[in-house]
């Protein structure tokens, strides 16, 4: 099972400063390293770490090594993505064998590729079509009219309501929600009607969802998430929302109904956005803010959400307040000194 | 398939400006729609979009349409009301068929209503009842002694504990969880101890409960959500929560254990309420928002929420801190331009 | 069915004063207790609730029972946990006969004591090991080489990822999600790759999950949640975090990758954990709060969270930020009249 650290840096275009032949059996964090062992040492603050680790090999990038000559590196220029590389290498993903679990339900008009795998009580409905080499692991169920397309994995437990399409190569982790209905009402004194929410979701190429997360359909059209988009768990994105490419939405994060993102925005960890709004490309928004207005660029924080070295300004403002305050008191009996003396007093 | 714009106005009791005989074939947004689509037009704000469409008829309300007036118009007096509807009259409820499917599981005592509709995988628990119409999708998961009125839909792997009751008309989106157990423990030196939660969770009529959200069962007596209430996705309600009628509980809204709200409550999307406090009638919370004490009426907003009109002009205050610091400073110069004037110095 | 006052005084160390033979056939809540019930009166907010109720026995600590000195009542020195132990008195937990259902599917190479329970529709992926009197209820997923100890329960719907491991006396709600991919990916000009989550989840004993909550697995390593935490509904933990013993997440809080959490902590609802951040032993961070930098002690609130008490005067601060703006006006009209008087205007 080992390969040589020359192997190994062939693998990922990068070098090897020590032993070429020192043999690897697995990558493991700085802590719990062994001879047999490499690590990933990218980040100065965990010096002291990779100082202290047993590992065999460090996994470095050009610059980061300093007091670590004398041990065995595998020196590449973006370390994180050669780690990402030999995970893989280390970890070959084990797809699981082709075929229909007898369990699994299809209704009519069902297309399953050859190459893809229904695991144990998948239940598929009516004209929804299954690409080659996807899977749908135990209990996904799918609505009527769904498009799973090549290589595209729903974990166990997604439901994808009807009318959803997933692209290739779509990731989809357990208990994920597609398509469940939008929060649509016209309200009157007599309640709250449902408006009809009869569009669909669309998730483009290379998505990744993470668990628990929900998508809702359009009222009319189609909420779409763009290609290489990355959702973490646990997120929220209403009815219409258009979403571009290569996002990253963090865990918690959730997108009012019809609001829509450009290429490139990153939602922090449970911020949100409001509804009907627009994000740039690029757009920031940090963690725990709120996009209550349309972004054009740049970084924002805070609840609304403003340009985030102002936000970062106004925390040291609130912060100071009470300097200020006393500033202003003493200013007051300075003020009041000088009145006296003048034998006069202002308006107030 | 086509309607004429005249009966479609009928439905809706609304009139037609225009061709009445004009065939509309679907509801479309205004940016897709063509000669045979009716599209909503109703908030001024999208007016070029209106303007720019192709869409073969216009629903307005009675003062939107200002420079449409060549185009036919289906003219009502709530035209997002009459958008609903029109959509269900394109998009018929298609309900499934009545019957158990054979790979439902029943328990002993279970009553299920031959109107009812039992879908693959369905599991319920001893002592259910199941009324008719009602539509238990696949995977749906009913604990012993819950029941489910009239007319209510659970979507595929929504899941109620014991005695969970859902009234009638209620809807209950996939990877909803009813009836879990409350978060409830007494906690000393020896660790957090849990406290039973022996109460349940009782849905009123004409409730939905969007994808992935969570209800907790109270320790004793009833977590209660009143009749016409609509929640949004991936809200959490803790044990003991009463919540009243017609309110609107907004995507990711959090209620910690025994708050009461009142009737026409809104939360909006990722606000909080604490616990043992109460919302009076048509209380509004706005978006990230905390309500950390109880509020007898009105809108608001911030963490503690205070007066939304307040907050404003707090955000605004918060704003200006830095010209008020300039301020400041300005008066102190001046201030010390009089001292040195009269030879004197204050006592600062 | 019914106890004596007396008796359930034993059963948790209390003493009667009154009627030691009264008999109790249930426990209820102090609003819809008869004279048959036992109600629980701790809090001398509710002083109107015990006067007014119909109880036929009080459950009341050695202190709160001014004015219901006629009343029966078990005096306890913690009532709390007091009305925790007698609830499950007349709620004993009904834990499901052990057996595996017809319908549950086992990979190869599983372990199943013959004392656990599997329910209908369960999967259970090769490798896998079921301990003693382990509930898996109806529709759990398990992956490969998954582990659950000894008395651990799982409800309907949760899903375990390969390689997960819960020690003994775990609950998991129904929809949880343990061990999927953690949010971890290297980006550059071509997009986002995503980097291999081959690391694993453990939760220790006695730790309880609530209903749809995920904890995704680590990068390499361990996710790991200390023995004895309890986690409320729709919490997020991320990959490689590290949660102490005792610790208390309430609902929809989370907590970013690597972030490493001491014992005895507590997340208040809607709250956050920055990403590679410790917090130490007994940290508490207040509701809808954001711990952004490591804190070594104490109680905490804001976005970005600060020492609790300096928060509070913050937010009073800013509520007198208008009366501070009016002095500020005021001491100018003030210098104005000095500056006139002085027959001079200072450099402004």
């Amino acid at each position: 099972m080992g390969r040589r650290l020359s192997e190994l840096a062939e693998l990922v275009g990068g070098r090897v400063e020590g032993d070429p032949d020192r043999e690897v059996e697995a990558i493991q964090p700085l802590e719990t390293a062994g001879p047999a062992h490499l690590s990933l040492y990218k980040d100065p603050r965990f010096r002291a770490r990779a100082l202290a680790s047993r590992a065999g090999a460090l996994l470095v990038g050009a610059s980061e090594w300093e007091g670590l000559e004398g041990r065995n590196r595998l020196v590449a220029d973006d370390p994180a993505a050669a780690f990402g590389r030999l995970l893989r290498v280390f970890h070959p993903l084990a797809l699981p064998e082709p075929g229909i679990h007898p369990t699994a339900i299809l209704g009519t008009d069902v297309e399953v590729d050859p190459a893809a795998h229904l695991g144990p009580y998948v239940v598929v409905g009516d004209g929804s079509r299954i690409g080659p080499r996807a899977v749908l692991s135990a209990h996904v169920v799918l609505g009527r009219h769904c498009t799973v397309g090549e290589g595209s994995v729903l974990h166990p437990h997604a439901v994808l309501y009807d009318d959803t399409e997933l692209a290739e190569n779509v990731e989809v982790h357990a208990g994920v929600v597609l398509g469940s209905d939008g929060f649509g009402y016209t309200s009157s004194r007599s309640g709250h009607q449902k408006v009809p929410q009869v569009g669909r979701v669309v998730i483009e190429s290379g998505v990744e969802i993470g668990a628990n997360t929900t998508i809702d359909r359009a009222t009319l059209g189609e909420t779409r998430i763009g290609a290489g988009t990355k959702i973490d768990n646990l997120v929220q994105v209403g009815h219409n929302v258009q979403v571009g490419k290569a996002n990253l939405l963090c865990g918690q994060a959730g997108i009012a109904g019809s609001a829509r993102l450009g290429d490139g925005v990153v939602l922090a960890g449970q911020s949100g956005v409001s509804g009907h709004i627009e994000l740039g490309n690029g757009v920031q928004v940090a963690a725990k803010s709120a996009a209550l207005e349309s972004i054009a660029a740049g970084q924002v924080a805070g609840i609304p959400a403003i340009e985030i070295g102002r936000w970062r300004r106004q925390v040291v403002r609130i912060a100071n307040l009470e300097k200020l305050q006393q500033r202003l008191r003493e200013l007051g009996r300075r003020l009041e000194a000088v009145e006296s003396q003048s034998g006069k007093r202002g308006d107030a």
